[in-house]
């Protein structure tokens, strides 16, 4: 039997506990799953004779020394500043392991001990980061190898609510972490690069400043920037490339109305409200508002964000309930973006047989022979229930692929990793499809930024 | 002979020397002025027999503690983060101290030291802060000696151009650091209070939600909330105070025309631009809009920030030459605000002719037997030239001032101090008039937010 250690049972680690459960018979797998909550370890354990749950404290030196020093590879699903004492204690009792969080500089700086260990720490192999570095590497690798030059590069993904539950006027329902929908964009301006000039959004434009993508069966979305565009330009070999742009996709009109709350000053995290805890609804956003004796709250809103009265853009805000005299925040010492978050909340959280929904769209531009290409690569996975996902699976699987394939020794570049080699990214997208994840590659006329090629 | 120590000749100082040598033979004064430069402070004595040019460097200790050692009290006009050093060896030497700067907290700790050594620090003795705390404490002082009660009080200063130099169409120039104009408001929501409620406004609303002041002989302003309208609160002793507003004057349409500059992300200070050496005006406002093949930087601003070609937003950005092509920015790794900075600098700057003037506004709103009451005071003062500006007779006069009164021993409670009691602003407004800064103050039917009486 081979043991494999997951630390961390939450929400994301259900689609992963169950493939790995699946395979466990035939591929010799013995799984300890730790979590500081025996109760959550045991539920994930599902019965099952290969599994074990165990009580882990991540912070209890010992406890978590001798989990790793048993198991033959560890997965790390704990939040993201965790994953370095693990990673310290891989090192010590040489064991690989896997993430699907972004390598940290302390994670990075693991790299050397790692290779001379023989050691492979593959991170950030979930949905995005994830997926999206193998399915773009995958595309990129092929012209690679044409012969192309890539010209163009453009990435999306966002997790939405499935076509079926999507029953409200905003079109998203919370599918992940609530408090980063709320902080998105946030911290600076995105930047990125468009037909080799690079462009800078500030976030009071942020939401003003989308673009639409055509996912065929699924309708048309939007997608607003992402911060930093740049970050994977050298990994992904396009130091040269003429546009590189990553955001995050929306269903169409959700970024015109959460830029209301922007221009309000309602998802600032920066500052405590005064007497948050006994506010009304409707007092958290008159206090975004000028003072005055007699007009209205609702009038004072459409005015300063200029709503005519029959626009769609009010009737959202409506049905948020916002301008409730009855529901009190009753939160302490609360930033607005909380508050927003807590009103959004009552709205926007998934119900009991809600599903969820992963969409991902890249574009590829390139020049081969002279000629320019294009090729469009979508993904949209709906989830099967509220613990299996979309957004579980297409985090949970990769990590639990990756996991198999280090141990049966078919990925073997050692170090510190993301997964944008062959040995990855071929056998996992591959096995992927089987579990629906199914990216549909498209050759079309290249478009870049002139496709009416008016000059 | 009385001997006093000026440290840092700059700017700011020219009235305030001027203003101690014409004083100096009645006063059997002898001014020390010390500077980094030599030759600034020479220029400074202008010959007069009464005052000293030294070498100062601050940073070497010997050298400023023989210094501080000579003189019977010393003035620091230095940059505000360099106050501590003279003002602990203050204590040392039992030296009273005179500034225009904000009590930082190191200074805030000197309190004890100084009061047991009977010494007076006196700070935020210029303009703002400064002749604003005394005019204010002077009428709320008033209206709590006859028994009225404070409801609303509003403060409000700017520094522009005078009315006669006043050439362009923001009518506005540069009249003191172009840094603080370009990152004013920055940094976090404007907080203050209207009628009892709390009020926040984010940064990218901050220059709409503007009010207007109409001063006699001068016409109408405009003023933008500062960031923190309540740190004077307790200060002022207005705690039950139901409305508390501070802001920033500006001339009428500046702020929504400043507005595009947030907009498009212009004002941004936290990171550095591509290339920015080298980029012309034109691709640096290109920075900000999408990328077309075709379609000109002019319309792509237009259509971003909706202005018709007959608004005369648009005239206002033409005037900058903000769409040069041949004009070049010029700084290596400069961040959007320092080039919008220098883009200003070109069309902002005071010529060698021009007068700068400030002007300050207060609202007393109050109770008195039952009876709800206001006063405003308001003050205009027109620089003489390019060396007694507006500016620096209103920052420097009251330094010099409160310097001769210590002294004189007329100022005599010990500690650190702000200007807010009546043994300093009752003769320093007084004299102050002499000079030209006189505040018009108005008996008027209370208006508080509710002018018509509508309910």
């Amino acid at each position: 039997m081979r043991t494999i250690l997951i630390i961390g049972a939450g929400r994301s680690a259900s689609s992963l506990i169950h493939y790995l459960l699946d395979k466990s018979e035939k591929e010799n797998l013995h799984l300890v799953i730790g979590d500081l909550s025996l109760a959550l370890a045991q539920k994930k354990t599902n019965n099952h004779p290969n599994a074990t749950a165990i009580a882990l404290d991540i912070y209890d030196k010992d406890q978590r020394q001798i989990a790793i020093q048993q198991a033959d590879i560890v997965i790390s699903m704990l939040p993201a500043h965790l994953h370095i004492e693990v990673a310290r204690d891989c090192i010590v009792y040489k064991k690989s392991m896997v993430t699907a969080s972004y390598v940290s500089d302390a994670m990075q700086e693991l790299d050397a001990a790692a290779k001379e260990n023989n050691l492979i720490f593959m991170n950030e192999i979930g949905l995005d980061p994830g997926i999206d570095h193998m399915s773009a590497m995958k595309v990129i690798d092929e012209i690679g190898d044409k012969g192309g030059k890539m010209l163009l590069f453009e990435s999306f993904c966002g997790g939405l609510v499935a076509p079926e539950s999507d029953t409200n006027l905003w079109n998203y329902k919370f599918t992940w972490a609530p408090r980063n929908v709320v902080l998105a964009g946030q911290g600076g301006a995105a930047k990125f690069i468009q037909e080799g000039a690079y462009k800078y959004i500030p976030y009071c434009n942020l939401f003003r400043r989308t673009e639409f993508l055509d996912v065929e069966g699924y309708g048309r979305f939007e997608a607003y920037s992402n911060r930093d565009s740049l970050k994977y330009r050298s990994v992904y070999g396009l130091d040269d490339v003429l546009t590189l742009y990553r955001g995050t996709i929306r269903r169409v009109g959700f970024s015109k109305a959460w830029n209301m709350f922007v221009q309000l000053g309602m998802t600032d995290d920066s500052y405590v409200m005064e007497d948050s805890e006994n506010m009304s609804y409707r007092k958290f956003v008159n206090s975004f508002l000028p003072y005055h004796p007699t007009d209205s709250v609702e009038i004072k809103v459409r005015l300063i964000l200029k709503i005519d009265q029959d626009d769609i853009m009010w009737d959202k805000l409506v049905e948020l309930d916002l301008f409730s005299h009855k529901k009190i925040v009753g939160l302490k010492n609360a930033t607005p973006a909380r508050i927003l978050e807590k009103i959004l909340s009552d709205s926007w959280t998934l119900q009991p047989e809600d599903k969820d929904m992963i969409v991902m769209y890249h574009k590829f531009g390139y020049e081969l022979y002279g000629e320019k290409k294009q090729i469009d690569s979508k993904m949209v996975c709906i989830g099967e229930d509220q613990t299996y996902t979309a957004m579980a699976k297409t985090v949970g699987l990769p990590v639990a692929m990756a996991t198999l394939l280090i141990l049966n020794g078919k990925i073997t570049t050692p170090g510190v990793q993301l997964p944008i080699r062959k040995e990855v990214y071929l056998p996992i997208l591959k096995e992927l499809e089987e579990y629906g994840v199914v990216f549909k590659e498209q050759a079309m006329p290249y478009l870049g930024y002139n496709p009416l090629k008016v000059f």
